[in-house]
């Protein structure tokens, strides 16, 4: 079946149910994915694609959940029939990460030792823990290899540690606004949020679903700031400028400028549906990815050993993940004898130009996904 | 006498006695300015330079209050005997502004009205209003015309103001790591910070004191997102990079990188000694700052009456106040046919290099002040 922004897609849970034990020691006893597919697998199984989501993903990249669905799914623009991850090519696998709360085994979850949420019980999961959890579910879709590995931002480093770890399992990575690590002023920004939310007063030491509650204001205002710092300045000011909401100054602590209301609306929304558990641990995520640390900071000799074959994007105004970044890792590549195409995208939306209808950007993902071959 | 770092300063409050009506319309019935001076000033009261602060400065520039004293004034490396601003040629006066929290009358002083402090009471003061309060500090010190008004970016707004307001009280305006007016970026940063305040449960909507509290919190985490800010990249990577504090990674929250327990020392301490009201309304005066605005947003026509000249510097790694935004002031000027000075300078301090000892920087000062005219 064609997928279209139109299709109704129906989310799978599947269960794990063998201890799984993670990079810090701790041994989650079962745990649960939902994933979305799209597209079909064919008989080699050799055209499955996974797309590995960055912090406030989902497994719903593709197609709407009902007729009435308002939005498609994050990453409706990239996935589907004749889009540049096409379906009627590719078998495509969206999860939702461990640890995540969209529906996979999280902070939300009940622990099977309290018969209470996890919340902050929840241990801290790595990019090295979802890449070993995902190939759990590739074995469970009965995929050896994956045709590609895809993400942008912490979904890229995703895609970049597949390459290292199962280096048998993955012919393609496409690594789209991220970096090999975190800057120290990436990890600042994360500590800040962390922060806000920890120190909010209905956050109960992470146990606030038993105080029958939720950091709201604490996770409302880390994502404002993370907003921030997602947008270009350049876009920001294209879009909102220094322009008033209703024409005056108030002299006051409300909203004067367009751009306030904006950010106190995005806060809002997300602190509405986004577990702060989460927000936690996704953010540590993002500042332990290392690769290189256990190679004498030398990224060359962390993918050295890598098979796959490489696709790096970066978009020229994102300052959090900074083209910069991406040299760095393109750099490594080829400086180790990898295969690696990179475009570097002229675009005004800063890091979330990686979720943009942008052409330069879709038509380079395009090409390099056309050119993947797949049995028929 | 010759003022160094290691002079004892006296700090003088002085009391303006006449009601005074702000930009908002509301009118202080009365109020004090707390200053600092150095040097002499002269017989023909031609030698006054007034140092302007930025968001979070006081009245103590240089020198020690005391022989125990650990710090000098904040920007004791530019104000003294044979320093940039060099105290045996100039009277330089610094205080700290309308709404501060170091001794001026703000939020923490008691409103005659109601006898309790002013708390949110406090009127929202704007750079306008600054200026206007200095002006009779001029006139206190019987000062008609100020050799040079000078101030570091939110400080840079006023000595621009200065010139604006009272084209024929300056002589030399210098603005340093300033901006025209603030971007959008700039503006929704503030705005977050204020949000982390305002929604601070133990805010009290501004009337904290008369529960007994502080909202330490929310001015935590706006002052440590602030901090980031601040910084270039570059250099808080160079010093802190992602070291560890302890050498590993300890998958908990608490601090694992050494730029997180600096993040949160500098957040801490700020907390504890500044004012949270005084901190909402300083970033509103900065939001507000656009002296443009009233000329259809042609900074050209604004400086257009403009009788100072400029010196005005910028710093490469300045994200918040960006070289950029000082070549706006600057071509506006040249334009208006007004005398300009302009340094950009490397560093990799980012927006808090216009408070360090820079050498390129410190001369640009110094040869500008030096090629002040006054009478002996």
């Amino acid at each position: 079946m064609s997928v279209t922004s139109q299709t109704i897609v129906t989310p799978q849970l599947i269960a794990f149910d063998a201890p799984f034990t993670l990079q810090n020691g701790q041994t989650l006893p079962r745990f649960d994915l939902i994933v979305e597919t799209y597209g079909t697998l064919n008989a080699q199984k050799d055209n499955a694609v996974l797309i590995c989501h960055a912090l406030s993903g989902t497994h719903h990249a593709a197609g709407r959940h009902s007729a009435s669905d308002k939005h498609a799914g994050w990453w409706d623009n990239m996935i589907g029939a004749g889009k540049p991850i096409d379906t009627n090519k590719f078998f495509v696998i969206a999860l939702n990460n461990l640890g995540g709360c969209a529906g996979s085994t999280g902070p939300l979850s009940i622990n099977p030792e309290t018969n209470q949420p996890y919340g902050a019980d929840f241990p801290l999961v790595t990019v090295q823990d979802w890449v070993q959890s995902q190939a759990l579910l590739a074995d469970h879709f009965g995929i050896e290899q994956w045709a590609a590995v895809v993400g942008g931002s912490l979904g890229g480093m995703q895609a970049l540690q597949w390459t290292l770890d199962f280096p048998d399992r993955v012919r393609h990575a496409l690594v789209i606004a991220s970096a090999p690590k975190l800057s120290t002023q990436n990890i600042a920004f994360n500590d800040v949020a962390r922060q806000a939310i920890l120190t909010d007063p209905d956050f109960y030491g992470g146990h606030y679903a038993q105080h029958q509650t939720k950091p709201h204001r604490g996770l409302r205002i880390a994502r404002m700031m993370g907003h921030i710092t997602y947008l270009a300045e350049h876009g920001l000011g294209k879009k909102f400028g220094r322009n008033l909401r209703d024409g005056s100054l108030h002299y006051h602590y409300d909203v004067d400028f367009e751009v306030e209301s904006y950010l106190r609306y995005q806060g809002d929304k997300f602190a509405d549906h986004f577990d702060a558990n989460t927000y936690l641990l996704m953010t540590k995520a993002l500042d332990y990815f290392d690769p290189a640390a256990a190679h004498n900071n030398q990224l060359q000799a962390a993918v050295q050993h890598v098979k796959a074959k490489f696709f790096v994007a970066s978009f020229s105004s994102d300052w959090r993940f900074a083209p910069e970044r991406s040299h760095e890792l393109v750099n490594a590549l080829v400086n180790a004898r990898k295969s690696v195409q990179y475009i570097e995208v002229e675009s005004h939306h800063g890091h979330d130009a990686f979720l943009m209808e942008d052409a330069p950007y879709m038509n380079g993902v395009r090409a390099y996904m056309h050119n993947i071959q797949v049995s028929q």
